[in-house]
């Protein structure tokens, strides 16, 4: 463990246990904003504090009267740098709210402006318990416990911190031959539709919008497995491609009804289904919290042989990075 | 006035000031969600109470721990028939909150799962005042006036009363031409992305799922402005269609950032843009709570050329309606 990490955690965790706490707020743009979401879900099924998602800018500029001194604001960006997310981070304080932020970078702006900040590792080598979503929910479970001490959130602790890379590896390695198959059958679509519900709907969001849009430049639209009836489903045709997403929890089962219909009249679905992921380690009363993090590293599997197959690799970009916008 | 619609809404609005609040769902499905969702968007400005939406099956099944007998729960179904939103309707009432739901049909299960019941007239012949955004409009300012009084709130409901109609009759004819020649012109296009923020944002979302998918078979995807740089913008490119929706209030500044950078690499955005909109009788100080109805009539008579010239009627479906699901 990094003892580092273990002690801007504990830091962060005290803050919100010294304060009397009337909302929380989830604050990043595009894929950090998907990565926070999840922690969002918890929240919801497990504490009556009420708790909202919104994009950095939309946050700003909305600037929901809600938030206050009585707000925690939970803020991520990768780089740091993202300067809708540092500005929310420093409107947010300037309510008074109590900030949190989570950055690979230390000392970059969204660093310094968060009162509380927690660092990740990154990159091929980087360890899940210390990684953006091993952070995360070590400071979500961190703060149901300490809020309402239960075995159950110590035991969500314990299996980030010491299962939770293995899992990760046994899937990737289960998934493997799957990751191709679907590379090589799905290089030619112009279009691929994503779908899932709950705890996994941000992912279908993440996977849409950066590796699909961003990094293949493949046109997507991530559906909820539950709107999909009242309106999407009438795209579906045989040639059409969906990536479902299907969760172990509460919300399955609207994602089983998506799937019954769907599979009825696309040929063309892939189903990323977590009934079938080795969860050995994770204590079983919060698999439900965890399969999303598992499916997201299996998907980012198949997003990496898409790219291959494509030729197109994930790192391109036409327009990010490489000009003022 | 219709007079038993006055009545609804005075019973429900004095039903919610008898209580305390602790919160306020919006539920419903597909574009009766999307129809509700202006109205979080308000009450998040202008209240401190953490209101929130749920489309009904996500809301059953996540069943938010913060909903209880402190809770307002607000539901739509356009029919009234809709199963989960029935289903979302008995559950909040189930957990103690006060219910109230939106229909065109009277004496339905919605209907008679509701303890507050609004009817609002529907159809070619209905009044702006009296039909589901009119009926919301009137309600959720009527609840604000209520609990903060302000000649503001008095304003904007007497806005919906004498004025509303007309601005959306005014406006679809001042949009006429652009319509027809939006029809002609995108009648070819396999996919239509939608861009807003804001307020602005659900409209873009259910003219991609309701009208676009749903009625068009046309591929789409909403996209929220302030996202749009954060993934979404590398599928730009000359000839992928953007339709931005540009509103007036606090957001623009998102929607000009999206509309400026999408214009150097598109050739095909349709802009519609509330600053353009005749809103004489909307009072000046809540217009940019209104302009996004306007532009929905606006997008509605776009959709309604698109269709006729792509000889496809917005009545046509494959599957809903058509059989079990």
């Amino acid at each position: 463990m990094n003892q580092e990490h273990a002690q801007q955690l504990k830091a962060a965790i005290e803050a919100v246990k010294s304060r009397e706490i009337g909302n929380i707020y989830f604050v990043a743009c595009g894929g950090s904003m998907a990565t926070l979401t999840p922690a969002q879900y918890i929240l919801d099924r497990e504490i009556d504090i009420p708790s909202a998602v919104y994009s950095s800018n939309e946050f700003i500029l909305r600037s929901p009267k809600a938030l206050n001194d009585k707000s925690v604001v939970i803020s991520c960006s990768h780089s740091g740098n993202t300067p809708e997310t540092v500005e929310a981070t420093e409107f947010a304080r300037s309510k008074g709210a109590l900030t949190i932020s989570l950055s690979h970078l230390v000392d970059s702006p969204l660093w310094n402006a968060a009162e509380y900040r927690l660092h990740y590792d990154w990159g091929t080598e980087a360890r899940a318990e210390e990684n953006n979503y091993g952070i995360l929910y070590r400071l979500i479970f961190g703060i149901l416990n300490t809020l309402y001490p239960n075995e159950k959130y110590a035991r969500a602790v314990a299996s980030v911190e010491t299962s939770l890379h293995d899992v990760f590896e046994r899937n990737k390695a289960n998934t493997l031959e799957a990751a191709k198959a679907f590379g090589s059958d799905y290089k030619r679509e112009p279009i691929i539709y994503t779908m899932a519900s709950g705890i996994n709907y941000s992912l279908a969001y993440s996977f849409a919008i950066c590796l699909l849009q961003e990094m293949q430049w493949i046109h997507s639209s991530a559906i909820h497995a539950g709107e999909y009836f009242h309106g999407p489903f009438e795209v579906t045709d045989y040639d059409v491609p969906f990536i479902i997403i299907k969760g172990i929890g509460e919300t399955r089962l609207m994602d089983d009804r998506a799937h019954d219909f769907c599979q009825k009249f696309s040929d063309k679905i892939v189903l990323i289904d977590a009934e079938t992921f080795d969860m050995e380690g994770i204590s079983a009363e919060v698999r439900n919290y965890f399969a999303n993090l598992v499916a997201g590293v299996v998907l980012r599997q198949y997003a990496q042989y898409l790219s291959e197959f494509r030729g197109h690799p994930l790192s391109v970009r036409r327009y990010m990075w490489k000009m003022d916008y």
